[in-house]
């Protein structure tokens, strides 16, 4: 039988602004990836989302980013190896803490933004990021982008880990989302996108544009509820996989 | 043989701005209060702080205060309990990390600045923080300002706690500080200093500008190094208690 | 005959995060009073809402709150004057070189949130508030909540000033607001809205809900528009008004 | 008789934290970068300094950056020029009424950080940051980099401005900054600083490490007063300069 794990990007608000119908989305996803303050969330919002995570029996992901408000983490930074490892660390370590006041757990680490384009490209970067993670708890998943430089690293690390694609966007043949701007680059139907996702986690590949199969670990899809339309789709989806067999299960 | 611990203040930069000579104070001290990235520090700060903690020996302790970096954590907020419980447990987790990624670990929390205050104030309050951080870390050592309402609440806790007095304020009757703009509020001399607090450890009690004596649990001293004349001042208290034979060592 | 400005607070968003349709309202209103980077807005989002006011023929107002993005600029600090005074000079500052490069001149100020809110409680806050943005800009049009410390204040400096009442709020005998947690506080049919505000305007004084009629120069009526709802009854004002022959007019 | 003004950055602390003796400075230099509160510098620190430089006589300048007080603007930051045209907007709007409400008014305005290094080496950013400024205060003088692309686009804009060399740099053929991490990129000893200062006035010329000579606009020398070791060198290059006949004199 098939399995998969839904994640999503949540607990994106700060202060008196927010994104998204947090508490629907919970109710559909098994990975909950909750921004950490530094280019979202802020203690408050993050006690919301770890309750609403355990109150769900959602996977408590922490989800570290630039310190960059304004540009909501999506501008690359210039950084040092060693400013990137300390901001991974103080964001986990605040996740951590606000999890357990929730009474959860953190279980995985996404990278959020610019920080996790730059790293699925440079794996010396996914490096710092991941060790950093690790050695302030071991056992966390790492989730990475299927088929690039975090794969590799996490591979090289032997760390538990689980391979990430996305529900909603076509890919080239090296693995990589075409460009947004292209025809064709973010999907919309619920139904092409299910049988879609079906076809990947029947074959263990990424199947690109092209049809060309690039075959992977496929552990969780990446699901958004940031709109109505986002979030209606990401529910179209799971319940097509469940009608196909596909059992929704956390990591 | 008597015996204290020497608390300080310290990793209170940001960015590019610095506070006093964190190295030098770092082999004075025996317990560091290494501000969380809301008031004073960031990740960079915190980690270099941390790394100093841990090549002096000197015991790690959580300094969380408001999140207001312009007014320094100085200016009271009127937040909700639920609020500052948040940004207790968020800034105790952040600590915990950085401690962590240094080799060491988080073993006191303290209060700073107006958070402090009100919290010296308000059981209420105090509670509400010391809770927070009992939540996250069961076993962290809770500094109270002796015979204040943080007592209270730490004896009510049942927790580990240690009782601090300050080196250089003169004490009120009802153990709160002379207020600074009174005369001989602030003491600067470090050999009356010295003779002071040494009474203090005899007698086991704060002796206020009146002489009267309010018996209480003193275990650390807070000392300062912000400044050139701090850090001296510091430097001879300490050496000024060990050639009178009192024991300076970490919790 | 009978006129009217209407004002919104407007351009409330901040980086990626966004308060209802400003756009949409930037079509019933006649006086926008924009956030100025402290509590709400960033250059971008100033730059796009002058923008919109110089489009729409909206009277342009700079709107100083705290510096509190996370509490919205709703939280009261307890600032000196002298620091409230530099925080209004910069802000208005700011706006006034936004709304030129827009094509446009900031024309009035009005307070934000706690800073409003403590003005219209202490004529002594009010009027450093006021002298700074009149030392900046002589002839700014001062926006007041009427028969408010405020309005004892712009009457002292003899400045221009334009009195306010709320749309949608009911009135103490001493014209405060009725308190958000009483019944009928908050009113929420248009029809009954205008109705009421139509007898104001005619009247010259506030309705207090007993009854009691509190004379008053009104000049200009608050109006929202940051859900769905608030922006359809500040629509249904508008007609309402207009269908009883009340001209809406920038100040 | 030769003429030059002394510029210095300056009020670039925040809140609490500071850097360098302003007040000293002050008494030094002939024009002031202040900081707009974006990379350093508060509505408090700008209002102090702005006092400062009427009291001396020192013209205001305004001397934006990214807003990044972590990075202290030395952060490059890769924004659209929209962005980049509103932060100065901003930023210059918050200093003219900063400075009217010390009874003094934004006479120039210096780039700041990685801000000032862009626009040296690209003339469309440069171009972008200068009409900003320009739309805002049609009279202000732009000081630049000489022989930068900076002065490309002031020439090309026909509006006043300032061309700027370094004190303590030493320069390349192609008149950039030979690299810090080079024997001789930064000069130390008064004397020889004044002496090259003076030839390079003299001969109305960039003198490069080599000895080659870059014909330029000198109207300003760019000194320092963040440490004591700088203020005394700033203090000895004035008494060299005006001891050599040289008149300090503000633009």
């Amino acid at each position: 039988m098939l399995k998969t794990d839904l994640n999503s990007d949540i607990g994106e608000g700060y202060g008196d602004w927010s994104k998204g119908d947090d508490a629907a989305l919970m109710e559909v996803i098994t990975s909950a990836n909750i921004a950490c303050g530094f280019h979202a969330g802020d203690p408050d919002v993050m006690a919301e989302t770890m309750r609403l995570a355990v109150a769900n029996g959602v996977g408590i992901g922490a989800h570290p980013g630039f310190a960059d408000l304004k540009g909501f983490g999506r501008r690359r930074l210039a950084l040092s190896h060693e400013e990137i490892a300390n901001m991974v660390t103080y964001q986990l370590g605040a996740a951590q803490a606000m999890a357990r006041a929730a009474g959860g757990e953190v279980r995985h680490l996404k990278l959020h933004g610019a920080l996790a384009n730059m790293a699925s490209e440079d794996a010396g970067l996914a490096r710092v990021c991941y060790e950093a993670a690790l050695k302030v708890q071991p056992d966390i998943v790492i989730m990475v982008l299927a088929a690039t430089a975090m794969e590799q690293v996490v591979r090289e690390l032997d760390c538990a880990w689980a391979g990430e694609i996305f529900a909603d966007r076509a890919y080239n043949d090296n693995a990589t989302l075409v460009d947004r701007s292209q025809p064709g680059a973010v999907l919309h139907d619920p139904e092409a996108i299910t049988t879609r996702i079906l076809a990947m986690l029947q074959e263990g590949a990424i199947i690109a544009e092209s049809g060309k199969r690039i075959p992977c670990k496929i552990d969780t899809i990446c699901v958004h509820g940031d709109t109505a339309g986002a979030l209606a789709m990401t529910t179209g989806l799971r319940a097509g996989l469940e009608a196909r067999g596909v059992e929704i299960a956390s990591l």
